[in-house]
């Protein structure tokens, strides 16, 4: 988590919402880690856990992490929350939760859906106060220049 | 229509699930195509939809789709209602209907969250039959190949 807080914060110097995500391996080797990057890409799919996972995949060849974890700094959207699931991601560790736009524990909950066809395990709320702070700091400076 | 339909046969040629789609501007115009390339690219995320929104995107040098439309020959899954909105794609409509793996009418029914900040208009059972028939001949040849 130490890894995907770093490219949080890096996300942030680059003025994107600072999320931050990494893909541990089976034997426990960072195989991806990226920070959001939808501006810088013009892409509004760039999320950190959609770039890490694309890394991963191209790293591994093939379009599965079956006995990868996954760490990422906030709570993954819906749109990550089904990444998740087609690379058969192992373990989701993530840090904030976030009420607003949370795929997993709110909203589209979709590990529970009976469209899901795999769910990884899931331990929310580690390094938490840190990654909220980033997220808290980074959205009060954005309101206060508006 | 007729355009995804193609490109879902393309990626029926190709191995792939056959779901094809197209992003067309608020004047009409094609802005970009697409259809599955999971296996070619060894990619997860590599849904018709993502790939024609993320081309679309790259063109229009936006993040961002508010007056394009897409047209998609299957019910869109879970990851791709989630980009459907960040992109703020203005109407969807898809062909079949995807009880098993969709995420618009079933399973996360994204749109109707309250973690859902943009919902297109939908329009689903386009073409529905026509598109259904090369879902349904692609997974019976696979299942009698296996």
């Amino acid at each position: 988590m130490q890894i995907a807080l770093e490219e949080a914060e890096s996300a942030r110097q680059r003025g994107e919402v600072p999320v931050g995500a990494v893909i541990v391996s089976a034997k426990g080797d960072v195989l991806a880690q990226d920070g959001n990057r939808i501006l810088e890409l013009k892409d509004p799919s760039a999320h950190a856990e959609l770039l890490a996972i694309r890394k991963a995949c191209h790293k591994s060849d093939s379009e599965r992490l079956p006995d990868c974890d996954l760490y990422v700094t906030l709570e993954p959207c819906t749109m990550c929350a089904g990444l998740i699931s087609f690379a058969r991601i192992r373990r989701l560790y993530f840090a904030a939760y976030d009420p607003k736009g949370g795929g997993i524990e709110q909203g589209a909950a979709f590990f529970v859906r009976s469209t899901c066809h795999h769910a990884p395990e899931v331990y929310g709320g580690i390094e938490e106060i840190r990654a909220g702070a980033l997220l808290k700091d980074f959205f009060l400076k954005r309101r206060s220049e508006n």
